[in-house]
């Protein structure tokens, strides 16, 4: 954890080696993945069933290659009560707020009588990514199935790793929840590659999302534009901002929320109160300690922790700009939150006020917690009903508005110098 | 030019092999694009002044490094009028259509008493990538900056490389009109490169788009992730619907606007009427004589020209939909070409009617004319003010709100093995 104030010499430079730091590992993974993709390309199942072998230790023929639908049933059924209730809450609610996203068709007629429009139109097939191990979440099965669902993706397909022939029933039970149509127990960059091909198994797709290792995150790279994806996501992050009316053990909470999922996370507090500071620095300490993830999340602190000390909170909000956070936190009164908020340029989410922790986002508040990580809320969103939709324009002209708009595409055409285009115009005006 | 149809033996297998065929180059071009790219983010503006020594002939610090805004201002003065007129015409009705793409924000308190919403802002700074040479168009400029502009986008800077030195005077015109505030006479992967990642005079941005060679398409797409990009482009098509009451000549003439783009260009008719499409053929043959882009617009329609006779123009959308074509032109009676947009699943841009020639969605109309290319309609869409904004979601709860959805969040984490986000709403139940 480093810690930093505004008013000492040299802030600038550490603030930009904060912003700077990348916390992504390559290696030789993109060569790898280039290997793996190509393989699949070309020798579909038996290259599936290979790297299955090799990175899972099982045989596909053995353990079966798909989990069926009774199957995802038996373990939706199983789940105790509670559990339950909770998934189908956070469920409901996902897909309240993912279908208020459905994007409106335009159709309008102008002045020169030219009809112009956009309609939007589910893909057909979507692939969603599911890992396995210690990332195996059903909240994130609901968090890429349900917009797809809301979007009104005809085909939803699961692929998740099962390694050694292991498979969570909280995954599968998820996933019956959510209305997936196909799970394929298949992982890594294979299982991108598959979904984005198709092989003789598994028909491809149009779309594949879905959080995964780096090798997983290299291969939908790669095999962008093959198929869509939802963002190139790395190791997230948390920005709270909170004054000193707060709890610093909530505080510690919040921060330490973002660390314990990976030694790669980052948990950033900006605060205006140096006490409060070294009261949340001591209360991480102790929380720290209570935790079954305490190894990821001293790693993670330790390495990428920072506490901000600033002159006063509306003076946070260029530098959280700068960091363009996956989670912001704004831990103060509401008015106080909705005033820092209007400087907000660049954040995944944002969590107003006290009241607010960034886990209820998680799991059951409804937006989206698939988001921008590593400074790419300046350019990028969370998941949302659009990755799984495209637009199609449309435009009518009937020959009134042709006579109108044409003899300017004629003359634009003639000076770019593409007489086809100008003759296919201009053979209609006569 | 193949021609085929669908009562034909081996229809089938043809026509898949239409749809897959790949009519990108790809060869060395990725490893080219790596070397470029990595030069940039190393040696910055060295590295372009040498990659542009290299490959456009000229000494940027002799012809300078940027085009000053008075120039594009002189460059516009000079216009001939009916040009000049086209042009403002072509923005306005651009720059409207674009406007009304802005999504709404959202806010809304739902019954538990959660305040869940979002709010769209523009990118800070994107870059536009002009090509050079032979695809030196003012309209690719206006269709890429306007809709920025339409964002809100503050900074808007454009790249184009100026072979031998030699400036386009129509795109510095378009670049006036549409008010890009920096253009830098720089071209290639190594002008993108420098976009994503700065220069010591290239100040960075969030987002490029624009149109390019192999070079130009590669570079974005390994720099994906680094800054957003709109797509990735290929070669482009145009399939037309027609019946037999169409003027030959008229769709001949259609068909040629697309393949007197580039040799890899596509232009495909299906249609009912076999005695209509022998007159297409013949009308091709005839109009591609009378083009000065004739060789071009010859070796495409050679290599990648297709005529497909159908039993109806209903039976052709299935096909259509396959083929996911860039432009697809409906080219009947309105009626008729409704019933036929009903179908359409996946295309870029429809052109509804007799009266709708593509060329004039090019340049006049208002809809984008960057589409996906490639059948990537299956899963993207053309250029739009989206590309240019992201959305914050947030979320606002109080006391009573966390107390209704706090339990199912703490249920999830801890079943899910992270006791710090459990905590980080159990401290707050408290």
């Amino acid at each position: 954890m480093i810690r930093l104030s505004t008013t000492e010499p040299g802030f600038d430079a550490a603030f930009t080696r904060l912003v700077n730091a990348r916390r992504e590992a390559d290696g030789d993974v993109a060569r790898d993945v280039r290997t793996i993709v190509a393989a699949v390309r070309d020798e579909g199942d038996a290259a599936l069933h290979a790297f299955t072998k090799k990175f899972d230790r099982h045989d596909l023929n053995e353990t079966g290659w798909r989990i069926e639908p009774a199957d995802c049933l038996l373990a939706y059924q199983a789940l105790a009560p509670e559990l339950r209730s909770a998934l189908e809450l956070a469920a409901e609610r996902i897909a309240a707020y993912h279908t208020g996203q459905i994007p409106q068709d335009t159709d309008t007629t102008d002045s020169a009588g030219a009809r112009l429009g956009a309609r939007w139109l589910p893909v057909d097939a979507a692939g969603i990514y599911v890992p396995g191990g210690r990332a195996a979440y059903p909240s994130s099965v609901l968090m890429n199935a349900l917009p797809a669902k809301a979007a009104g993706v005809e085909r939803l397909v699961m692929v998740t790793p099962t390694p050694d022939g292991e498979v969570n029933p909280l995954v599968l039970a998820a996933a019956h929840l959510a209305g997936v149509d196909e799970v394929w127990r298949v992982g890594g960059a294979q299982a991108v590659a598959a979904l984005a091909y198709g092989t003789g198994r598994i028909q491809p797709v149009d779309v594949v999302t879905g959080p995964g290792n780096a090798w997983v995150a290299e291969a939908k790279r790669q095999l962008y534009g093959v198929v869509g994806i939802d963002m190139v996501a790395g190791p997230s992050e948390i920005v709270v901002v909170a004054d000193g009316a707060n709890d610093a053990a909530v505080i510690a909470a919040d921060l330490l929320s973002q660390s314990e999922h990976d030694p790669t996370s980052q948990s950033i507090l900006f605060t205006d109160d140096a006490v409060f500071a070294d009261a949340v620095a001591q209360a991480v300490e102790l929380e720290i300690g209570r935790l079954a993830t305490a190894r990821v999340a001293r790693e993670s602190w330790d390495a990428n922790g920072a506490i901000v000390v600033v002159d006063s909170l509306d003076a946070a909000m260029p530098l959280v700009n700068r960091l363009a956070p996956e989670h912001l936190e704004l831990a103060c009164e509401m008015a106080d939150a909705h005033r820092l908020f209007d400087f907000v340029r660049h954040a995944g989410s944002v969590f107003l006020g006290r009241h607010t922790p960034e886990a209820i986002g998680d799991y059951v508040a409804g937006p989206n917690h698939v988001l921008p990580t590593g400074r790419r809320a300046r350019f990028s969103s969370g998941l949302s009903v659009l990755d799984f939709m495209k637009r199609t324009s449309f435009l009518a002209l009937d020959e009134g508005a042709l006579a109108q708009l044409g003899p300017a595409a004629v003359a634009l055409a003639e000076a770019e110098g593409l007489p086809a285009h100008a003759r296919s115009v201009a053979l209609r005006l006569r």
